[in-house]
């Protein structure tokens, strides 16, 4: 209940774009609810814009600070200062953290003080608390996700509509799924700097965003859609961070999954994360990956553990080696000419490589003619090399097309 | 790492059935990541089961009590010495927590000592800590979900075979899913004890497993499952706890979902919890809802939140009526003559007690002839009325069956 005799904190914010002005209005109308769990009243001791502020002045009369700028500078240098003040941070940016990951924990470490970041990635799933508190002991094997709303709502529509890709942008971009400038997220670099965040969390290891491999949506077409329905299969892009031979392994990419697989069903601009590990079996989160409010809400929910008095975050304990070669399943499209035998020419190549195939379609006559197949999980250098081979036969009659598949079948 | 100079934690671990012996060996093949991340080491300082162990020697030796021996009496009368003896207890109890919630929590909190249960309810799924920490000052709106495995497994098989609910439940018991006696799962009394924690958390307000109304899925029949796939349903037995005129509601009931629905795709013995608020949308959170290894690493994960110093979870802080009367919309299945006019007279009872129809499809011929509709939602009291109303009429060769239905298509 609110009393007048509570303690006042004294909040800077830093940043008045759509989130800010969002985690403004949402501490007011939830100020008694903060005091009524913490014990302190929350209020906004100084704002930071284009426009208004003075950095300086309102970090020293502030007890914590809120960032939500975005971007890398001048964003860093703020948090840097705010903590070496000792005064605890809680952002939302994502690429503060892919790249400056190392520096501004070891910071925090060095002040005692917290740094959270709940909202930086997928918003208002709690997906960061889960991996460092629920989970925080477990021996977390595969943590993947579906952690970019912008290209997720563009695969389902082709999907839906089998329209191309550049089609659905502009609709993307007219609804404000897409920004004007979409390379950040269809480029898959979005979810690269959130794969980096989760992989330090999950696995307890330095990862830059510069560790991170990955590959965007431009390329995908409305035919690989329409055909990996025969196997059941939707696509999208996955962001994979998983322990592979001793190291780990962190990638972006558009992956086929099959019907059934808990990500599958997850459509249009939703984020979804799954974590694996033998203690825990699996767990999936979703929820809107996106949205003012829905980020402001997932940095109050830190602003409240800060004043609550929870524990700071753990540290980084080891240090794992990124594995540049693993193994996956792949979807194959070949373009092929109408003539008997092509079929065991192409699995003539893959077997010589130690490929096998899961399953197979071969459609249309003449210049239409396609084989399409899923094959079992090899590793990735040995599918180039069989790519390659294939790219030398006389039978195709364009490049093969590859996109990769999580074979689990639920 | 593991370092000989570290502060050990002595844990009094009541109780070794499936879930205590799964604790105590995952507590050993943790105990380094549990050092490292909070610097203190833990072991079992004594067990307590039918065979070995005196309770108050136990707590006397221990600085934290986790208890999992199940049931109201003894682990109530453990469990408050625990606390007032003020050392922090984990438990995996539901009953315990939904029977005599306000007296533990009360006691807690005058003792200033934590008491957790994240595994009580969903077992590995974040429900508890996602509700009281990230969503602590969030106006949720509704709780509501799939929280009971054996019932999810038992409807997904009736689905998927026809087969009816006795030689499903058979199967179920032969795979482990069920228990001997089922009764406690498929009543829904098991739901709803994890309905009332989960209100309370929410709501902040207290709520009493007596207060919880709940039907469970004995009378549900495969013809119910088959005629509702033409409206594109699949049955739950949902828990709903939310907001109601000025209330809150809380209740488990099996209930028809349309395709899309985020819970409509959670299938076999996994669980799955939707929290819905203003500020967040949704999030939905699903996984395997029981198992001894999985049930532990929820118990695990909040002892780490006791090492590590979190905060207390917050209290309750509201009086909320319980509101009886709410309104449902309904699947409901006639079974009528064979002769004209038949559809006329029930759309008109259905009228004169203000009930709206949202589909219908009438099948069969002669004896076999069925109307099978949804309705829009309407207060239940009304719905009730309207049922004993159809029941008088001389066209219906059965009583009604009426099955509750989410409205909203995805």
């Amino acid at each position: 209940m609110a009393s007048e005799g509570s303690k006042p904190v004294r909040i800077g914010l830093l940043g008045r774009g759509t989130v800010g002005a969002a985690f403004a209005d949402l501490l007011a109308e939830r100020s008694d609810a903060v005091e009524a769990a913490t014990g302190l009243r929350p209020e906004i001791a100084g704002v930071l814009s284009r426009e208004e502020g003075h950095f300086e002045a309102i970090l020293a009369g502030s007890d914590l600070v809120v960032e939500l700028i975005g971007g890398t500078e001048p964003a860093r240098e703020y948090v840097l200062a705010a903590l070496r003040a000792g005064k605890p941070v809680v952002t939302a940016n994502k690429q503060l953290l892919a790249q400056h990951g190392d520096e501004l924990f070891a910071v925090a470490r060095e002040a005692g003080v917290q740094l959270r970041f709940e909202a930086a990635v997928a918003a208002v799933i709690p997906i960061v608390r889960t991996i460092q508190e629920s989970f925080g002991v477990t021996e977390i094997s595969k943590v993947f996700g579906i952690v970019n709303g912008t290209t997720n709502f563009i695969l389902t529509e082709m999907a839906a509509s089998g329209a191309g890709y550049d089609e659905v942008l502009v609709q993307a971009q007219e609804l404000g799924y897409a920004e004007a400038d979409p390379t950040d997220d269809v480029s898959g670099a979005d979810a690269a700097a959130k794969m980096a965040i989760l992989a330090r969390l999950a696995f307890h290891t330095p990862v830059t965003l510069g560790e991170v491999t990955y590959e965007g949506i431009q390329r995908v077409l409305p035919d690989d859609l329409a055909y990996a329905k025969e196997f059941g299969l939707s696509l999208k892009l996955l962001g994979v961070a998983e322990r592979r031979d001793g190291g780990i392994s962190v990638r972006v990419f558009p992956c086929f999954l099959y019907r059934g697989h808990p990500l599958a069903p997850i459509e249009g601009p939703f984020n979804a994360v799954m974590v694996e590990a033998p203690a825990i079996s699996e767990v999936t989160m979703s929820g809107p990956g996106a949205g003012g409010l829905q980020t402001a809400s997932a940095v109050l929910g830190d602003v409240v553990s800060i004043l609550a008095g929870d524990a700071p975050v753990h540290e980084t304990r080891v240090e794992l080696p990124i594995v540049a070669d693993v193994s996956s399943s792949f979807y194959l499209y070949l373009e092929v000419a109408d003539q008997p035998g092509v079929l065991a020419r192409v699995a003539t190549v893959l077997g010589d490589h130690g490929i096998s195939v899961k399953s197979v379609v071969q459609r249309g006559i003449g210049d239409e003619a396609r084989l399409v197949m899923v094959i079992h999980e090899c590793l990735e250098s040995k599918f180039a090399e069989a790519l390659a081979a294939l790219e030398g036969l006389d039978e195709l009659r364009a490049a093969p097309r590859a996109i990769r598949v999580i074979e689990e079948e639920y």
